[in-house]
């Protein structure tokens, strides 16, 4: 085996393509899994626009169809970074890693949003380490293969499981921050990885479903709405408060007020109009990821006997008007 | 003075057509505002398809135009109903009736739902007894004049205001109780108007906006749902728990689950879908009634001390739809 680490990316949107292209500059042979992108990818890679790493073509090493899914790879990857949207509500989102998984020893990375998503991988993949991140990357793909992105290319990381079998060593998390550090990601081991995916799903979950709800409203529309603002805040102090009882600690160190209120400055000081993806999803008829945003928190408040009546309504009506459009 | 009944109703839609028709049958002389159907009415009347009173042609004594607002009128009325949508946050509900109201003998009647409809009737007319009602007539106007009317017309009705001056007498409510009888119209002079008026507004306020926010569910598939029928559920029981705590009793005698239970239940065996007339504004595009049937329960619910997070919510993101439309 090649000193070079071979890496395979499954969905390549905004964020697969950044970290790729990174990866591939970092000297790994990189394979990406695309789907509506495939043809455009495989013609001429992706265009990336950074304010951080400039203007570059990304050209894979390898551009694998995702509807092409008998095609099984007798590659061993290193790492299999997950960038698609979480929908185990509509499909097993470990399904679509199954046919490149053929070793115990190739690290799953999840890059994905929300509670709960590495539950499906670690079923499927019990003796491969999984890495659970949470991602701080400001890019979007503007059109297929195209690739805007600003300033942000940061990974917060840690093992999905507290079991410290000798695979889940420190030698792994050593020798990914050695390998974002090369690739100049941002590389972060976090104490409490699960935490910080609470931390970020305070924001998600208010801002995605009451965008939806509230007619397509960009964050700082939102926030300067005296309603809809005192209702994003009432659904952070929520999900605070679930995060707290599932993790038997404080999500902060310091006042919830003041991180809800470090949330709403941000979304009113940014130049420009910020939507979420859920309202991108819905706009375009496609899955909203409210199972792992919103239902799989309001599922483990039920069990630490957490009331969640704002969550509980946000999802009645974000699956009731997904019903009647997908 | 002619012992024949003046009678004014403004706002002529299905409700206050049924009504004009079965005054006039009692022998009043029946003036109508029309706003939207005012040339049709003023043209050929209204045609009323009744399942309970046969199928008639109601002509009006007088047809005044909504819009010709400087039509101050010498006659006297016995009463003025009034069957507007109550719109405070729009416009004062009560200014409609200004050019009408030319004694303190006229008996203001209100037919709208809702919380707190009466204030600005009470405000511009502190000497008028006002009639607070809960309709039940099951009637709509399916296009312009033409109203289709099923098995239900009943009033429910009290004064509205604790004040027992020698005006606001017994006689008043005899008169008008033997006045409706005389309209086949089913009289119940109600001891608490108030009650029955939260009563209604339980359903009103879950149906209504649920049906709205849900993306223009029939009440059937709301109560089919798990979701949408829990949520329906919760709403009430919020509107019954803020309707004890600002009448100081409970809004039922017997258990308040039985009464959603049996909300509940005459929607799922109603043959027909059934949609709250919010939907039919919100997809007109005319301003919905939010203020007396959602936003002034919020605010009694505050100063009574009543948490109303499910309230909260749904008139957060109802205003907020609206916003975007009007």
């Amino acid at each position: 085996m090649s000193s070079q680490k071979n890496i395979l990316i499954v969905g390549t949107g905004g964020v697969g393509a950044v970290f790729g292209s990174r990866f591939q500059y970092a000297g790994a042979r990189v394979s990406v899994v695309c789907r509506s992108n495939f043809n455009k990818v495989k013609e001429s890679g992706f265009t990336i626009r950074s304010l951080k790493f400039g203007n570059t073509v990304f050209v894979p090493d390898c551009v694998i169809s995702a509807k092409n899914d008998q095609a099984f790879d007798s590659v061993f990857y290193d790492y299999v970074f997950v960038s698609t949207k979480s929908l185990p509500n509509v499909e097993n989102p470990a399904l679509a890693i199954l046919p490149f998984i053929n070793s115990p020893d190739t690290i799953i990375v999840l890059l994905q949003n929300g509670i709960g998503v590495e539950d499906p991988f670690s079923i499927l993949f019990p003796n491969n380490p999984i890495l659970s991140c949470v991602v701080r990357v400001n890019s979007t793909q503007i059109e297929p293969s195209i690739i805007q992105h600003g300033t942000l290319c940061c990974l917060l990381y840690n093992f999905y499981t507290s079991l410290k079998s000798p695979k889940f060593s420190d030698t792994i998390l050593k020798e990914f921050d050695a390998f974002l550090k090369l690739a100049k990601v941002e590389s972060i081991i976090s104490p409490n990885i699960q935490k910080e995916r609470w931390l970020k799903l305070a924001w998600n979950a208010a801002f995605g479903s009451i965008s939806v709800l509230s007619g397509g409203k960009d964050g700082k529309s939102l926030a300067e709405d005296i309603y809809t603002c005192t209702l994003m805040r009432d659904t952070m102090r929520e999900v605070f408060a679930v995060g707290h009882a599932v993790l038997s600690e404080p999500l902060v160190d310091g006042s919830i007020e003041e991180s809800i209120e470090s949330y709403v400055s941000l979304v009113l000081t940014r130049p420009n109009a910020v939507y979420p993806s859920m309202l991108y999803d819905y706009q375009f008829k496609r899955p909203m990821e409210h199972q792992v945003i919103i239902k799989n928190p309001i599922d483990l408040a039920e069990k630490a006997k957490v009331s969640t009546p704002l969550l509980k309504t946000l999802y009645a009506l974000l699956i009731s008007i997904e019903g009647g459009r997908l």
